[in-house]
């Protein structure tokens, strides 16, 4: 990856993934139906992103394809006419995937499908009944408080039919077919953070990488939570080999801390590479081991795939007050959160992209780097400067079992300067690329499936 | 084994052991002799032991077997005639293999045979002569300072002669022909908690056990220490293979906490089980590395053998006051204690006959949990439970690889809650048994001798 | 290694080795030359040192040997004809290797040969120009400021021509033709502790050797920095599979900790011996990862040999004020701990010298050591000595798997009491030799080559 990957605007990205999550932010997203189109019509004006339409029934491993799903109106009118719960004015009032209904019932009855958050009485909680054919409604405490008894007239208009699921992919070729795989989850209605956050990040990454040359090739998926990573999964068994890094994006826009989550195997390189970036990053951050919940990389990292993914967020869903709730909303989220999430994923990648394994060409002692000019003139001074001190541990550690993550991790040097003196000694001819150990270890993955 | 093995009401199992414990006090064990055998004879009321006899003279490995020592009486008197040490108040006054003997001597030739502990003045030691022909007594340090220059009688009134080495063996058979250890000494005088505590709660132990069906087979000893581990091991050398685990009982009925010494290899099963149900038992514990000093872990983890077998007591040989003392009496032991040791015996012993490993069926992506039942039917929501997590853990690393106690330790979930997804998960077809890494362990240790 | 070894009169070593540092320190050292040979002959006359002379211009890996430099006289005088830097002074002052010149030239032109250090104004730098053609002058800061605008006659009087690079060497057989190597760098000019300390503690280690037998052989050089350790490297390539363990000695003699530097294995047997002595010693040290800067350890850990050579030093280069200035003198360096640090080395080598692997002859269950007057006859007393621990130790372990260095890291018990088991347990034909781990790693670095 070139070495202007890493200064961008950032200002000017954090503003323009806020805008993105704002222009999303209206849109009732379900996993299967009209709003996951919009959602990616959207997103298609800025990268080549491909819709893929799944039947309804499809086998998907242990799954299949549920009915689609869409909605055009839900209320719960009071007994003057007076909608109390309105869909219209947000999407979080209804249970998403509630079957279509109409009726009159008494608030006691009415009661056992309303969903409310009694120790945050403002919030509107989220709620979905995918795979049981119910119907609900979600209003905030307080206002369950104040509904009298007495009769209400209940409508859900939507329909549940056979139909499609729909996920979006994008494919950014690269110098080799070895993939890095990002997976964000658009199937989250007026939630900012949750799935509007990771959509905006990895649309600008994807505008920003296909606009250059890279090492690996980088395929973008936009997909349904749970069902959709399944449905690609299990339609692209033959793609998976490729995949050599991965990482699930969510949950990038709030003001925590930024965590990595790590994959299953818990030593891949974007482990490393992640643990690197940020623990040189100076600011506060959190690594996690790897556990069976979570996002998508449940499914990445199933025992049939395992495959090196790993999970970028800032504070992990279910650990903020607003996760989950009408909070997660336009205010939750800032630009600057945004700017600095994609600046770490970019670094992870910068990282990735460079992380080669050289052999010296001078292993027998030290190459003479003075006669070069690479060493400085006089001597007797106290130690070398950073860059000096790079290249000797590049050309101590460059016998083929030790790439430059490896090195840089090993010498408590930041990666991009051990990167720069295996570039000055690789122009120098002093460093031949060998296979290494992470191509080794990669072709044994590769080889899997 | 089943979980009912773990609720057992331990007030009154507590109470059965100190009572033994009780009984078996005023015997006067060593390494050979009636006493070993009046013990067993005991403990042979309650479980199915076999009392094995093994000839004087007999070769066990670099060792002989002992002529065996039998006492009626033993005393000091003084000019007065009367007996200012008498083995009839205790069998702690006689030292243990005391040759016979009948003599008049002045108390000057006298101390060369008599041992005390100045600083613990009022108490008497235990020692022994095994492998050197001699006779002494042991008395209170403010005993002898009473002793009254002048001529003593000094008796014992024993025999050392060919006759045998008596131990008890009890064999509860399992599904399997696999095995598990549990051995402890019972060449002890009247000491309570070194070597009764011990004897007390093996026969409980193998009381309990065998009224149930379990996975291992489960094979106690009750040997004289070093001298009937080594003869038992030589005269079994083909048993041995079948050792999976193994445990050797002592101290276990003083008030300190419970101390578990790893086996020589340091990671055995056993030593992971082990640690696990102590560190979340809530108690405080105690982890010791292996050393080739102890009980008879010692002969049991010796290069040759090297078996996997840990130790479990309190508070260990040689750190309390009361060790090898008259001190070491029925005060010092606890039923309370006792039940407690038993209970993470027990608990130990769960752990390994639960011990399995198994292979999704499902690899690829999760299984639909929902369709079965087996998950909440509402999304949205935080964390699922403990039992939840369990099963995806279970479902994620059930890759053949991984045993439940390894899927314990990585999802910080307690290995009853992840046995019982375990179970669930198997009732549901989701899982397949395999051979698993603690089976290729097992067999390559068995293939060993 | 004889036991005898250790117990040296440290106070005369010390003193001896002091004498040696003041004797050598007037010489002009360099990287050649006559300062060098001058150096080596004052060595001779103590151990059996073989003196190379390699021609300018032999090429040796990516380097070639340079031409030989040698001053006679240096001076800037001013317009009155005083001497304001004088070579006859302070050999620092002149930059090692300078060209010849003479020259008049006014102050500010002058300057830009003149190296000083302002913030350390008293002190004069040491200062080298050995591969690039320059020539330059070092004094202190504060001369330097006194020095009054005018024309200045500057006068190198010195010749850089062809002639050779001159290194000594002295190999001591020993049972083996396994060696171990020392090297030590001999081409500075007045400085103690960096290069002095070095030379004299590995004079008087060689002369110590030299007198007993011991099972490794010893070979020592005294190089020149880098070219040197190149240039033995480059002529001795098929000598260099014989090297077992290694140790490059320099800052011996300063009064900071002991301080031991990694060979680039970081668990090579002389680190692993390395940590027991100093972690055992009592004293404050430090134990310091490899990096490819320092001395010679540079080149004999260079991928194409990475040799198992650690560094054994005081306070590290570069981390005292001192370093590379006219104030690592005579003051700078105490016969104490010039002779503390000979007794470390010393107590490291016999860690080496006797770190063998055995195999017990009695694997099953321990032996009966009783009988063979290894053990305490009376039985029932507390844990047993320490001699007695190590002994059980040794059989526990010595299964032609661990060195005795192993078991006393794993016993926590003193490398020299656990070798005293093993000897006496051999005596009693209880162990038996094995070919053991670390021969087996040595034969594999061995057959690198």
């Amino acid at each position: 990856m070139p070495a202007e990957l890493a200064p961008i605007d950032l200002d000017k990205a954090g503003q323009e993934m806020y805008e993105l999550v704002a222009d999303l932010y209206p849109i009732c997203r379900s996993i299967t139906g009209h709003g996951v189109r919009e959602t990616l019509r959207r997103i298609q004006k800025r990268i080549p992103l491909l819709l893929r339409e799944v039947p309804t029934g499809t086998r998907v491993f242990d799954w299949t394809v549920p009915k689609e799903w869409n909605i055009r109106d839900a209320y719960v009118k009071d007994w003057r006419g007076e909608r109390v719960i309105d869909f219209q004015k947000s999407n979080l009032h209804v249970v998403s995937y509630s079957v279509p209904v109409r009726a009159r019932l008494p608030l006691d009855e009415l009661r056992g499908h309303l969903f409310t958050l009694p120790e945050q009485p403002d919030l509107v909680p989220y709620r979905t009944s995918y795979y049981r054919e119910a119907w609900g409604f979600c209003l905030a405490h307080r206002r369950l408080l104040e509904l009298a008894d007495g009769q209400y007239e209940v409508c859900v208009d939507a329909s549940l039919e056979p139909g499609h699921l729909t996920y979006g992919e994008c494919h950014l070729p690269g110098e080799t077919s070895e993939e890095v795989l990002i997976s964000c989850h658009v199937c989250h209605p007026s939630l900012c953070n949750d799935n509007l956050s990771g959509i905006a990040l990895s649309t600008l990454l994807a505008e920003r990488l296909a606009s250059r040359s890279c090492r690996y090739s980088y395929r973008f998926l936009f997909v349904p939570g749970t069902i959709g990573a399944i449905t690609w999964l299990s339609q692209n068994e033959g793609a998976v080999e490729r995949i050599r890094h991965g990482l699930v994006v969510t949950g990038v826009g709030d003001a925590g801390r930024i965590t990595y989550k790590k994959s299953r195997r818990g030593d891949a390189e974007i482990d490393r590479a992640a643990r690197h970036v940020l623990g040189r990053s100076g600011d506060d951050f959190e690594i996690r081991e790897f556990s069976p919940y979570g996002y998508d990389e449940r499914q990445f990292c199933s025992p049939g795939f395992d495959l090196p993914v790993g999970c970028l967020m800032r504070t992990p869903h279910g650990s903020y007050p607003q996760y989950h709730t009408s909070g997660d909303d336009l205010r939750f989220v800032h630009p600057s959160r945004l700017a600095d999430s994609l600046a770490k994923c970019l670094q992870i990648f910068e990282v990735l992209e460079g992380n080669r394994t050289y052999v010296s060409q001078n292993p027998k002692c030290e190459p003479q780097l003075g006669r070069r000019g690479l060493y400085r003139a006089v001597g007797g001074q106290a130690d070398p400067g950073q860059a000096e001190m790079a290249m000797l541990w590049v050309l101590n550690l460059s016998d083929g079992r030790h790439t430059l993550l490896d090195i840089a991790e090993r010498s408590a040097l930041p990666f991009s300067v051990v990167k720069r003196a295996a570039d000055i000694l690789g122009e120098h001819a002093l460093l031949r690329e060998s296979a290494g150990p992470s191509r080794a270890l990669a072709e044994r993955t590769g080889g899997r499936s």
